[in-house]
């Protein structure tokens, strides 16, 4: 878990006010949750091996049999936990706040959460993520509302080029039966197809061969990936989507994705065949970790980075374990870690940023006077006593943001006040 | 703990946004740190009766054995916990991250904090702090520049008409000398005196009494009480500081009294006899229960509510306990969820914010299309599906903050939309 000096902390809140904004233009409304939720909750199958990362709050009030009796099962000293991701404290709120909300309900989420693991280069145990989903439409208007919020997100912190990869569950598992790989051997030769882009399709099938999957259902992925092919599809015709995939694909699914392709496409106001004109491109390989998603899976790219900046996925079944009722519902989220390093912009917020450097006998009321007028003007202002050197001092406020400086002796006022641009 | 629905995070959000924004503006910066402390420093005894009500994290990876053997001592059930207060953190913060920071440092936190406190009307278990604090400036400026800063964030937020009280442990604890108290029965004293506001100077005299303190102590205390007097002496003239006291008050803490008093006034740009003129109250009976504090101590009050608001105070002594090496320190607090619920203000974002209702059978690429010509003319857009009345929804949808709605058929483009406002 980190720190963050005042540099950082400025460029995190910027850039999150500029997620917020975009996706509050797109019609959704941000709720916030309690940090901590309930343990059974938290741990209710439904987090994936997320759950396993939970840190646990201590259970109060407990005496020393109390916890003598739970030394064999440890559940039994907490009741609560943090959160570890916003999807299961988002079903739970749904659940609870139906009949308040709106019948298709867009929810921004943005919100730190914390895992358990073990430190390493990129990877926090506290972490902002930044969600938005939408409950309670089915239909492909609800994905393609996502993708829309979400590029314009990404464009409006600067990041053109982004762009986003789709598939559908759905698709993933009718492909894998149409093999001839059997339902138990799904979950295995998904992980496996997950490396593609790192093992190649040689290492996909080499991999396969050495687990030990169906042989016949090995060979006919082996002549599936050996057909003259690319990895990017654009999603907005049926012919592609087809194309992408064996030949008989449901007509449900493929529908689906193409009403998604087609508004995306609307929405961004060009038609055209060529996929690099849309941001959104098809990949019949996309598997994405989660085991709740239940169709279409997301995930957002971007040319400067090989990992990916986010993703999402449709998980129609989860709000119904908390609500007793099927309500169909899909996600898409930031890892803001991940982008706000990627945003360079320095860019402050507008206002002019001045440092007062006075001298050690101007009275504190002539310098709060003085600041005081400076900041009614909309400047910001920072006092700092004049140090012999002057240039550390002027170099620490320019890295702190500040864009011009004063010299203040006794008696001075706002008109003998001389600023002058930091360099 | 509280969900918020969106219509009290917009709120949250643009009260902090306004916080912040004033903040800075004063030339504060704004840090954050983890939520999570080590279990060692929440307890190290600087958080006073907050850490009896810290969350502790169970610890990871004990064995049945582990657990059994911390039964007797529970505290060896966790090794990190959620911080109570915003306070020790930045104590940590400064002693960790010193060199990069500027010589005075003026910090901005604003983040939540847990305390598991019985649940009542107006407490939470997860609540927003805003702090302020200065770091390395000993002289009355630090106390003058939190006080205009926060008074400032005040009336942005508009709630004119907020006023400061301020006194100084010194001058509370010289008094209590004067009258002949022992430093023994000094906190007693002080739990006593702090309830002046409700049981008045007969309370507090009978109250002494029956506690048995020093019986000619409480004397001098009841002949000082009977003095003409008023609670609210102006803090900017050392005459009426020193009326305020009994007499013989130290130089030094009625000369840094009357510091920040001056330098308050003079940045309001007013000078006047007139306590009403500058919300800033000198009272000699505030006393703020944190054992921590060693100078100036504020509390920030609002004619509408008969609670404090915030406070804050000096707290000298507190940084050296992780540094090693005494640093000045000084704070102020906004108690944000007692704020919020002052400002009624419905100001949305500026942005128009528009509801397009459809019929069915307008394809989703059209609607799309629709939506992304209204964003990138700067409103903010929601798509519902017409239902056969109208009423409830547009209901909600003015409830929510939308401002204005147009009904859309299939075929209708930007110019055939006619948007009305919501009534």
């Amino acid at each position: 878990m980190r720190d963050f000096l005042p540099a950082d902390k400025a460029r995190r809140e910027r850039v999150l006010a500029v997620i917020r904004q975009r996706y509050r233009a797109h019609g959704f409304d941000e709720i916030e949750t309690p940090v901590v939720e309930e343990y059974a909750r938290l741990h209710a199958g439904i987090g994936g091996d997320n759950e396993k990362l939970a840190f646990n709050i201590l259970k109060r009030g407990m005496d020393a049999e109390a916890v003598r009796a739970a030394a064999d099962d440890q559940s039994a000293l907490t009741d609560l936990g943090l959160r570890y991701d916003l999807t299961v404290p988002l079903a739970r709120f749904y659940a609870s706040h139906r009949a308040e909300l709106p019948t298709v309900f867009r929810a921004i989420q943005i919100a730190p959460v914390w895992r358990a693991e073990r430190p390493q280069k990129g990877r926090y145990r506290q972490f902002v993520q930044c969600d938005i989903d939408i409950i309670g439409d089915a239909s492909a208007r609800a994905e393609a509302e996502l993708v829309v919020a979400t590029l314009d997100a990404v464009d409006a912190l600067g990041l053109e080029g982004g762009s986003v990869r789709i598939n559908d569950r759905r698709a993933l598992d009718w492909m894998l039966d149409s093999f001839g790989f059997t339902p138990d051997e799904r979950p295995g030769v998904l992980i496996t197809i997950d490396k593609l882009d790192k093992i190649g399709p040689e290492g996909i099938v080499a991999e396969l061969r050495d687990r030990g999957a169906t042989p016949a259902a090995v060979d006919a992925f082996e002549a599936f990936l050996r057909r003259p092919m690319t990895l990017e599809y654009n999603p907005y015709g049926e012919r592609q989507i087809r194309k992408a995939l064996p030949e008989g694909a449901p007509d449900d699914v493929v529908a689906h994705l193409v009403g998604i392709g087609q508004a995306v496409v609307a929405s961004r106001g060009r038609v055209s065949d060529l996929v690099a004109d849309v941001p959104l491109v098809f990949d019949p390989f996309l598997v994405r970790g989660m085991g709740y998603y239940t169709g279409t899976i997301f995930e957002l790219a971007h040319p400067s980075v090989s990992y990916s900046l986010g993703g999402g996925g449709r998980y129609d079944g989860m709000i119904g374990r908390f609500l007793g009722q099927d309500v169909p519902a899909v996600g898409f989220s930031i890892g803001f870690e991940r982008i706000v390093d990627l945003v360079t912009s320095a860019e402050a917020d507008g206002a002019a940023a001045v440092v007062l450097v006075h001298d050690r006998d101007v009275p504190v009321g002539e310098l709060l006077a003085l600041k005081a007028v400076l900041v009614a003007e909309g400047s910001r202002v920072r006092l700092e006593q004049r140090t012999k050197n002057l240039k550390p001092l002027l170099e620490r406020a320019a890295s702190d943001g500040y864009s011009a400086f004063a010299t203040v002796s006794a008696g001075a006022s706002r008109e003998s006040l001389e600023i002058k641009q930091l360099a």
